[in-house]
């Protein structure tokens, strides 16, 4: 991982958040590689469960909710890690901190920050979610939350979105973006951060109906991640025990990616059953009905809810970890480190390199990346040895190098370099964009 | 703008924010249709801005940045709103508020909530900045912000940006985000709201060339407004004057948009040219240098940032109204309501319409839509009669309307109906890709 973080930000994939100030805790900041590989992957995924299909919406509600939202959620009552304080220091520490020697509470417990011994209060419950205040006074009244979760804006919306388009059930409703969780313990970089991004889907089906459409979802959405090129044998299913089981879920699958190292598998995608509770809960608090009314047989129910719910972050990770490469290149000295991403996630598609700074190759090389760049992010360089010019796209992922060289110019020809095969073939210039459309879409 | 909020509540374009709750205090959230359309403008944006330029990277900072950054900025000292608050009943007004007669203050002066006289305070200021904890500990050192602009961050990452993609200046570092300001009086649907999305680019540039860039920037900006359809009469520069103008700037202009009524013309674009103001205090309050080494002259300096700014909601509202018509129809009773988008902004880019459900009508249209799906959003509507499916289309923008009717199944063919000019032309049904991909980029 620690190569992986330090190419990160050597070529403008991920930033440490305020790194000038000495950073933020546990948050960063995506560059120029890294915004357009995360946006690839939000349309990706927008474009499978919101554009592709007739059954689902998309919705964008805000991250300030009313507070009661987290009430009926039961974020505020069970969104929570038991913490102890030292008196002296007043330093907290997760209960389960394995630095914590004995029972805290008790008075031989030596605090691990300040030394003293029997400073250390017993476990007290510390809520997750940050606060901050609407409106001008800071008070009780005014305490909003960041939102923890995408999905509780999806469920207070059910009947806005499905009154307003008419649809019936089963239909779901999907969103991305931004949550927060002041987690005590984050890291792993991208990982587990205290500000993230989630794509998440709720379906609304019939009771009786759930655990067919939750197997449905959980086949679908593992395909999903497939589909961007994650090596199968990294990708599994955890089953959520009776232990791990959410109090509201009926039935839950992680979907698990193989990030190596000590992190080993690890969730980037859970699918849950969550039955009726969040519609019940919100309904309780609300006072106001959210159920569906089934116009056929004449029936309301509250419908019961299939959840599939994406880290945006963790997969971003787990696609880099996934495309990381590094390579002994037949007849060549120097390894190489390459990005094997799949093309249409690549940040940059192609790079555009004339051979020599001269003849005419930087002009023609110049009309060729202008030619292209309405179509998709493309890169010039002219500097340095070819070879070396290579590599760098390499270690950015760029599925493609076009070189115009000696006789690009008398037969109006260029090379295009393959990343992962290495091979090099020779086409028409003015053949360029079809060549390459065809390559993209492979 | 009354019926305009009826109609995006109505259809789903933007809802209020937990409205079963009570709503949030001006907070929306964006429906089905709301989030196609600002996802439209927004990439429209991001493709104009940096895709389709080699000068401009883009970045994705994180909300929640390191508190130094509102120091060095400015926010946490000069960000406030001068308030007065009542001793008696604790409510804050803003200093300038109508309803207090007279000098808050004095002992003559009554609350505008309790009525009380003399209870009311001399004006203090007021932070607009959300501020929340990070960490365990809810103590001053542990509290951050709510960005209240997208910029900071930016400019913390200039360095990091400039050295991973090795641009020269003139270049620019363009993002698209969530900021939130605690306004004491939001207000106008999503014209002025507390969690709003930014779209800006921070051009940096060798000092004495930054008016030049600011002239360029401000014209290049406007144009993009008219590119959306914008109508051109409504769009208009406003100067600020030495008065409006932020101590940091050295010019500014807003470019207004006429919403009509009460509202009239207001700010939905900044252009402005600050100066070496920003990255010299993050150098000043960072200690680390932020500045550009310009090779071929081998001098060191702190570029100028000349800074476009949109307002990604505001100009969402902007192409709203603009497109909002209601209009007589010749022949009809009824009048119409439409939305007069461009194509190219319109959340569904077709409707499919069977003329009646019977004689293999549904099944043709429904394999028109899923032919037509994968490459944009199109919307099936078989119920009601056809005028009233046509008028629901045009309510939400819909550029076309496809009709398979009686004389479809024997010879192939459909009606495309235009939503602007009503004109209905008949076309094989085959060539509905094509005729539409020619329509949808006029």
């Amino acid at each position: 991982m620690e190569k992986l973080v330090s190419l990160c930000k050597r070529r403008g994939f991920i930033f440490q958040s305020s790194e000038i100030y000495g950073g933020t805790g546990s948050v960063w900041d995506y560059g120029p590689l890294g915004v357009e590989l995360k946006k690839n992957l939000k349309d990706r995924w927008w474009n499978a469960m919101v554009r592709a299909r007739d059954d689902i919406e998309g919705l964008d509600a805000a991250i300030l909710m009313h507070p009661r939202v987290w009430e009926a959620s039961g974020h505020v009552s069970g969104f929570v890690d038991p913490l102890v304080e030292c008196s002296n220091c007043r330093k907290r520490f997760r209960a389960d901190d394995a630095k914590i020697k004995g029972t805290p509470g008790t008075p031989d417990v030596q605090c691990p920050a300040c030394g003293m011994k029997g400073t250390l209060g017993a476990p007290r419950l510390f809520n997750l979610m940050f606060k901050t205040f609407m409106g001008p006074v800071e008070d009780t009244a005014s305490v909003v939350y960041l939102r923890p979760e995408t999905a509780q804006g999806i469920y207070v919306n059910f009947l806005n979105v499905q009154q307003s388009t008419r649809q019936k059930i089963p239909f779901g409703i999907a969103q991305i973006g931004k949550a927060f969780r002041n987690e005590i313990t984050p890291g792993n970089f991208i990982f587990r951060t205290r500000e993230f991004e989630q794509m998440e889907m709720q379906f609304f089906v019939e009771p009786g109906s759930d655990m067919e459409w939750f197997e449905f979802w959980k086949g679908q959405r593992l395909e999903w991640h497939k589909s961007l090129g994650l090596d199968h044998a990294r990708l599994k299913y955890h089953q959520h025990t009776t232990e791990e089981l959410a109090h509201y879920a009926r039935a839950a699958f992680d979907i698990q990616f193989d990030f190596g190292g000590t992190l080993g598998f690890q969730e980037i995608e859970g699918v849950h059953n969550r039955g009726d509770f969040d519609l019940t809960q919100h309904q309780q608090f609300s006072g106001k009905k959210l159920e569906y009314f089934d116009q056929p047989n004449n029936r309301r129910y509250t419908p019961y809810v299939v959840e599939t719910s994406v880290g945006a972050d963790r997969t971003t990770l787990a696609v880099l970890v996934n495309a990381y490469h590094e390579e002994t290149v037949e007849g060549e000295d120097e390894g190489r480190t390459v990005l094997k991403l799949q093309p249409s996630l690549a940040p940059v598609k192609a790079g555009i390199f004339p051979l020599v700074k001269k003849d005419g190759m930087p002009e023609m090389a110049h009309r060729i990346a202008e030619d292209l760049r309405p179509l998709y992010p493309v890169f010039y360089d002219e500097s340095g040895a070819i070879g070396r010019r290579y590599r760098r796209q390499d270690e950015i992922g760029t599925p493609f190098g076009i070189t115009v060289d000696g006789e690009s110019m008398a037969e109006g020809t260029v090379t295009i370099r393959d990343r992962d095969t290495l091979q090099q073939d020779r086409v028409a210039a003015d053949q360029l964009r079809a060549v390459l459309a065809e390559r993209l879409a492979r």
